[in-house]
């Protein structure tokens, strides 16, 4: 019964907001994450370093790096935008390779999680489509590989409702194999802010964990049980109903109490309201269809693939030194 | 202004939904409504009938014939219910189209309206490429084509977005080259109701009108503008994220109203705020991306499938002779 | 039965190929067709000008402008190529509009022709869904479009297996309705030549004529029947398996003449055997699966994407001003 | 060279035609080899069984059990016939599970080998797509599993080409770590009969081979390799055009031995051509584009998705007892 409520509290996949969630309003410092900010060109990157366990407790969150890139206006399908943002990714993720120590010949694999079906859940899939694979010439033709590329494979494992196969058991089997240096794993997350609904990337050195993500992806993708490092890719593209319900009743707190007396008291009355019957409240709204009801634009599609067509190219420019803004095009379809 | 706020309101697409608000909670009858209740086999059908210019006003639909196939089970995917469904949706789109004078001979343009790229609005488009498409033969080889065939052509006119025109100016264009003597356009809609989405299945003759459907599908396809009769067929995919907000509020009353002395006092309250300042909390709290927001199962996928399985089976039925319940697996896909 | 054997005899949607076939292995000049050859970068550039009636029945093919595009290293991968072919392309195009009247304000239709599941005839349909669509705002916000847009609108027909109606009778629907000032045709052709598959564009203002492609797609899409110009972009993409079975029996004159003078008796007798007999042996090794058998590259998925992608950045840059080489890629996916 | 040359010869996929390439024109019986024939309702059945080593190197197949299932009339379209071949190949698929000692509790991975953007290597990909898949509910809920369903998973491993990685390898990785019973592997493959083209089904114990299918499939997924067995389902869907080339060859032989006396004489001397003569004939032909030339009707796609259905619909029925003929159709979409 408790689990089923905490299924309806507020729910986020993006470090970022589990910290502000843990700051309250506030914004009170915490203790052991570290955090830098930097902003220009309507891009703000936010590198937060959860750096120990009082950390990690504090928001929830693994101990670890998390870079976030927010750009509030790569909605408004501004292509010069988009290829901005495309090179920051690119650079952020070269250093970010470069600080937890992943070297220029360390062979990737690229795992696309998610639901190709879905098209919120698709984000994984499609970068993988667009990213430039290369083991098979380093395993048939190595001395033809010309200088400039890395050894990169890449795998969409689907989901467990179409392979009844969790995706980590398909990936790990792949990394047994295969043996790739390090893992990318790309995957479509929920937010709790609808304004980061598709302007959002995260990187992490964190792995995919248990529960994370829109789809169902059980057991984890983690350095300590995959054996080598994994650097999670997420942008969040949906966020579930719940977090709508649960804003509407923070709204209207703060709508009554900036009211009238009278309306003033309703708000009191709102603070009196226990937690446990807050969620009860939610989940009431939304059982008809469980907790699993996600929110999304209704311009997924276009949203989804431009944001894949910069995640994919991103990687293309910092996995492949012969790769470079002015080329990436080609190699993305 | 007033028109923004109107975009929050409560939207639904289903004639049995809007017959359900104007009605009211205590159910009162509504002259100029016509309506008929059959109830079996966990399938619940309601025949609406809209006989005049009142009734019209009163629900806000237009005159005409509205058909509502329920089943609440639908997503329990039991594929014994869904061959049943299948059947009876047969069976009620034949008696539809004898009811309002459609004969045996009559040439069908199917149209798949909606984006093909977006899951919950691809439910036309899924339809189209299941159906048995029959005018080629008409009209390439006449006298070798068997009889219990009738003269089919089907297609998906794509979005808006897509393509730079209307869906209804691309198929009147077709519809003046080819000349069926009637349409059946199947479009996804939105319902206010979480229950109804993908277990309803909604038979209209009133064409599809502008603004219905979760697509950009402006002008209209009507018998008054096309000059032939118009089917539609809606299945309920979505609901807009403003109909969430508004139960919320719904459920508040409802749940303060039942509590204790204290918890009542807030209900009275909440009734006391006016319909605008209800709207303007609804616009606030989903403003960050607008009104077009979705709300939709995860699982979306296989619902869209099963449900556009059941109405292209059921209209492959329906529209041959030759066709009947125990071979029509075999013409869709 | 000669209608039946004239479709195993030499088939090609090439005009330089019809050229060459009449030239025969003299290279006789003809009279009425003009030809221009220019070549640079590994790119050979022929335009060739079909002026008179003479020239039209000489080669077969309408009067009429045809420029070909022909890159044998295209099929090799190098990125940098295909930015090259782009630009070459999309400089073609822009001359060839200029060259056949067509404005700067000029409203464009681009009809991506053939049918999306069969992967050498899906070329029209990727580049539909590549290309820059703009007519929506035209109509909606006409005041707020940016300069440097056209107004581009694009449509795949779909082919008459799958929706009953032919595409050119869905692409004049939607011309009288949405009234464009001219055409573009995409499709993809046969070639009668193994090395043009995939590696040729041809360019002509003769639109599309029945029989050409490898589609179903019967009646005309031209100047005369649509009143507007029609410029036609075609790809071989396959060669019919009759054209393998000739090239067999050509090669074998060959290898035998240069033979012993045992084998040049084979040959002497090859020569002998007549036309018709030589297309009944055609048809009798084809009998089991008729002439439509296509011969295609097993790669086929990447190449057509990778040209698909050239067709699609070269005509948005060729259409709006506003796209060039440096920002092409961000409106193609 | 002599490798290049082995390329170009007659190639098969199917055991029954290695046979009858062994046994010539004659139809001289082959020691070690087991022929069991049965026809009915337009049906051919061949149950092959190559007992000891003799008879693998004499038609060039591994020990084994083959059965072909052969419908000359299966392209036409009529889906009676299907429902018949469906029924015939779940019995067949049955009887093979229990000869070769797979039990009725046996968890099975139904492999989809093949490349899904290619549409007649495709095949794999579309069967894992319609298959019952169940294993996630004996992961999950063991005890929620209603008796009649077996525990299957199913999975498409791409090729190497889009994900670098030999399908192989994949498969290998998630036998370790899902540990099924036995391995269905199905996938495309190549006839040199163009009549056995979409009209064959071939179902084998002896796995898959390194070089087998059109796709790039490298190493084994062998019983040797494995560990448990692997079933092959293969259906012709292409064939190479080395194959046209040799037939026409074949042809005029034919064609010049049954003229006159002059023609004779041609025969005679085409007769003389030495078998290198013939391969480099066949290889100058082909040689712009390589021996991967693919030979495929044009309605690839139309075939491609009913032959696909029929073994999905098949497996279900074979592999789980709650499915049978009457309910197949609703579990394949």
């Amino acid at each position: 019964m408790e689990l089923d409520l905490h299924l309806y509290s507020v729910r986020t996949d993006l470090a970022l907001e589990a910290k502000e969630l843990a700051e309250g309003p506030q914004r009170n410092p915490i203790p052991g994450v570290n955090e830098e900010v930097q902003e220009a060109d309507g891009i703000k990157i936010t590198r937060l370093q959860v750096g120990n366990e009082m950390g990690s407790r504090a928001i929830g969150r693994t101990v670890g790096n998390y870079v976030t890139l927010e750009v509030p206006a790569l909605r408004g399908g501004d292509t010069g935008l988009q290829q901005k943002v495309t090179e920051v990714f690119a650079r952020e993720f070269e250093d970010f390779m470069t600080r937890i120590g992943i070297g220029k010949n360390s062979k990737a694999l690229i795992v696309g999680l998610g639901n190709w079906n879905v098209t919120p859940d698709s984000l994984g899939p499609l970068v993988v489509e667009n990213t430039l694979i290369t083991r098979q010439f380093y395993e048939l033709v190595p001395d033809q590989v010309e200088p400039g590329y890395r050894n990169v494979s890449a795998v969409a494992p689907g989901v467990l409702g179409l392979t009844g196969i969790e995706s980590s058991e398909v990936v790990q089997g792949i990394i047994d194999r295969t043996r790739p240096d390090f893992i990318i794993a790309i995957d479509a997350l929920a937010s709790r802010s609808l304004e980061r609904i598709n302007t959002t990337i995260q990187i992490a050195d964190i792995g995919i964990h248990p529960g994370s993500g829109i789809g169902n992806k059980r057991r984890g993708l983690t350095r300590e049980i995959l054996g080598i490092p994994c650097i999670a890719i997420g942008v969040p593209t949906v966020c579930y109903a719940s977090t709508i319900v649960n804003n509407v009743l923070e709204m209207m707190k703060t709508h009554f109490g900036q009211g009238t007396p009278h309306t003033k008291k309703i708000m009191g009355m709102l603070d009196e309201i226990s937690e446990n019957e807050r969620l009860s409240l939610v989940k009431e709204v939304l059982e008809p269809l469980g907790h699993d009801l996600i929110v999304t634009p209704k311009e997924i599609d276009e949203f989804i693939e431009e944001i894949a067509n910069i995640v994919a190219s991103g990687l293309n420019t910092a996995l492949h030194e012969a790769v470079d803004p002015t080329n990436v095009g080609a190699y993305t379809h």
